[in-house]
């Protein structure tokens, strides 16, 4: 993908929770640095008591789907019926914002490089579920979070943007939760527009961006 | 260990290769913030061609010890002979520099909590050897240093200093370890001077400094 395109790329974004990094992303696209250049065009929920259903309503995005995980009876199903569904939406970008599933192998393959995740740590480590926790009881002095490209793995995919922040004494899972949240809601946006607007390619597992587009 | 010693605290420094670290350690004794504070008593070196071995003697270091390894015919007796040097010269702080070799976990418990090692990246991630290649490759944004507590395992031990550092895209190892060894320099003597100047405890794996002695 390159700049210059003449419609803004079209997002969907999964979620389950909160939908905070959502939020960042509606408003990167709204006024921020997304204007002009992506837009939230789906949000894709697994959970029905997930307020980034609300945050996508009241935004205007123009589908919100409800995938409850209860709704099937097997996981296949759910897989499926999601891999149909981003099929049937064929966004420019898929981008998983607190969406507390792995997505299915055939799914990953088929989005490979167009599908982003971010996580609470600076990956590899602390990978999975309350990454603030674990680097707690680690007991590490720096932390922060990543942006990257999913691949069939939990959290290991190759690296877009990363950014430390400090873990205090007197953090709690709370507090530095928080603080990586900051600098969550920017660089999701940021790393959304690096993968719209720079040409790419993988060396190993490396993301390599070439000479930007933007001068 | 607390402020107002009447000594400066008696370091061993235990080496194998170009000694930068160690330099940074004499460096700071000397007229750095560990000045007053600690000197280095001691420097093992376990490879006869070590340069850092010459820096201790530049320095003027009391003891210089060169154990070499080929000239113990097997491993348990190299280490027998490092737990009863270190014995022998019972320091107050055992400092791994650039020491390329695990510590046998019966000197590990002797020394625990009184033997403190650096690396190159910002642990959990990147473990043993080649950390800043083993960054590279992975692709990250964000690496660093790390100075620890011994423990038993590979790079495992509690925490006490670390600092990130941005990885570049053009980044070649030496360009990524010139970065880090810059911080490296900076946090060994800096954590030295942490755990020689104030109380801390363990909660978990967590080192928790209680508050300054130095007001």
């Amino acid at each position: 993908m390159t700049t210059g395109r003449a419609e803004p790329a079209r997002l969907a974004v999964l979620v389950s929770g909160r939908g905070s990094n959502l939020q960042a992303i509606l408003d990167a696209c709204a006024r921020g640095e997304l204007a002009g250049l992506a837009r939230v065009e789906a949000v894709i929920s697994d959970n029905p008591r997930a307020q980034a259903l609300d945050r996508a309503r009241a935004a205007g995005v123009p589908m919100v789907y409800l995938l409850a995980r209860s709704s099937f009876r097997r996981r296949e199903e759910y897989d499926r019926a999601l891999d149909e569904l981003l099929e049937h939406l064929h966004p420019d970008l898929v981008c998983l914002a607190g969406y507390m599933r792995l997505v299915a192998p055939a799914t990953v393959a088929r989005w490979r490089g167009r599908m982003l995740n971010i996580h609470p740590a600076l990956l590899p480590a602390f990978p999975g579920l309350h990454a603030q926790r674990q680097a707690l009881e680690y007991g590490v002095r720096v932390s922060g979070c990543t942006v990257h490209l999913v691949d069939e793995g939990m959290d290991t995919g190759p690296i877009l943007l990363q950014e430390a922040v400090p873990v205090y004494p007197d953090d709690t899972e709370d507090t530095l939760a928080a603080r990586i949240l900051q600098v969550e809601h920017r660089l999701y946006p940021a790393a959304i527009r690096l993968i719209l607007t720079r040409r790419w390619r993988l060396e190993g597992r490396k993301v390599i961006f070439e000479e930007s587009d933007e001068g």
